[in-house]
């Protein structure tokens, strides 16, 4: 953890013991396999915020879930989330992520392909050993709406404009995901059928605000922070939600097509990004992820109250306020 | 099915209805997918010679296996079957598979990628279906040794020319996934540990015998029978069995070499091939593929006895004599 100040870091301090658990079962993932694989393993399982397995494990303490269940289950989500992140950055052609350059700018299409496949199978793995076939059920599930998802949106270049679009965009590639995991940990819970919906509407709405917040840093954050250049996301041609925003404000919608298709110029991008911001669609957008966090909040609200439900509620503020 | 006359062809109308229920569960997973993908996933899912299929169909035969369960475990294991082939001929560079174009030779990176993650997130979602733990950790154990096993090869290059590394790579790419598919049918039959195992290993000499005999046709069949160019396998750097027995009798390795790094010339791999086939090379690994085809048959012959047990000897016959 790179970011001892944040408050995702002192969140995940309450939790430190389970991260350490969880951050073993990568290293014998990656301790699995030979070089060079192991190297791209190990740059690909050892970024990130540790989003995803914090909030499985904060989300277990809800219950009385044993520890090791819910260390291979987060394990599990975080490892399938690597898996699609490799495959999806070689998809878009994507060189930068968290400040380093993606597995495919570094290694061949081959390794990338493989290493992608290899911890998608690390993942079923890791779930089949829950020996729960409900949870398994969930985790295929997700995975199919994750590559479906992705194809569809891979194709749909004239049709990313509109809104509905995007958000069965978000929904298939980041808010499933979440869903699952957190309809993974009521179903290992035994909680009930209701409870499990309740979690799983908790993680879908988690996961949307998730992703629309981080659709609006990549306009306004700055490159340090992001750990790419600002405006990569459009330059890349993913449309985001201030950029829907803004165009159904009839604002100028000919140079956000040349940038999407990958024509524009540097400068086309950076105006473009000042006038979406002076545009007032950067807060439209945020009020947006606002709105999904509440629903958030409402379906955790029904869960067992307590220390990891107050932690949860921080976490969905940590990803509203968030800089990176 | 291409081929009326051959003796699979014959194998298969004896469960032909079965074989069409499988056919019926392709068609609804290409017409879950929109255009462009699902003209990928026919491609993909159309071809072949439905091997798999037909031994998982014939070995639950054997057992009193609801046949609904039979046929989503057929087609799960042939989906996965095709996801792997989609992403090893990108990894590979293969440009022709069973006489057509391969994904990767017409789809661009991205939708050869993930029309192969889709066809595994299906392969997973099928066998979720089935509801039974131990099945799924088999499944997910047969898909990490394959893309463990194909990242292995992919960067022995070196190494690739010792009998050990064929042996160990063809087990992981075809033998794992075989062994894979016997073992499930027998945890569906419930039919006791020793014979889930008997069935795993009947399953894994099966995949042996068809590698090195899919290896020596490399060599000796026609261009025509094999729906792409004789030595594909030599030229693309893929060491073959054959290659291995001419390189052990003292053989010249040094226009091997030359040829399995890409360096060789189109004269080079012909009169390798002309050089390799006058050694003996061919016989001794066809006798390879008989003793592993006779281990196949014993651990076969535990089996109860009957018209399926006769066509899975048959269904063995048939993959040492046939030519394509």
């Amino acid at each position: 953890m790179s970011m001892p100040k944040d408050s995702l870091a002192k969140l995940i301090r309450i939790i430190d013991v389970d991260i350490r658990s969880v951050e073993a079962i990568f290293r014998s993932i990656i301790a699995q396999m030979e070089e060079p694989l192991s190297k791209v393993l190990k740059t690909s399982l050892r970024g990130g915020k540790r989003l995803r397995p914090a909030t499985v494990i904060l989300c277990g303490r809800l219950f009385k879930i044993p520890r090791k269940r819910i260390h291979i289950l987060a394990a599990a989500v975080e490892v399938l989330h690597s898996a699609t992140l490799i495959h999806d950055d070689l998809v878009d052609n994507a060189v930068l992520r968290r400040g380093r350059k993606t597995v495919h700018a570094v290694w061949p299409v081959g390794a990338t392909v493989l290493a992608g496949d290899y911890l998608l199978a690390q993942s079923v793995s890791l779930v089949a050993q829950l020996d729960d076939p409900a949870v398994l059920r969930i985790l295929a599930e997700s995975l199919y709406t994750m590559s479906a998802g992705e194809i569809v949106y891979h194709y749909a270049r004239k049709e990313r404009i509109k809104r509905e679009v995007y958000f069965k965009s978000i929904s298939a590639k980041t808010a499933s995901l979440f869903a699952g995991a957190m309809e993974m940990v009521g179903v290992l819970a035994r909680a009930g059928r209701s409870t499990a919906n309740r979690l799983r509407e908790f993680g879908y709405e988690f996961g949307i605000t998730y992703q629309i917040v981080d659709d609006i840093l990549d306009l306004v954050s700055t490159e340090k922070r992001l750990g790419k250049p600002v405006g990569s996301d459009l330059a890349q041609g993913v449309v985001t939600l201030p950029v829907i925003v803004y165009l159904e404000r009839g604002n100028d919608e000919k140079t956000i097509r040349k940038i999407l298709s990958g024509k524009g110029t540097a400068r086309d991008v950076k105006t473009t990004i000042g006038l979406i911001r002076k545009s007032g669609a950067i807060d439209a957008a945020l009020d947006e992820a606002k709105a999904h966090a509440d629903k958030s909040k409402a379906a955790l609200s029904l869960m067992p109250a307590g220390k990891s439900r107050q932690a949860l509620y921080e976490l969905i503020d940590y990803i509203i306020d968030r800089k990176h």
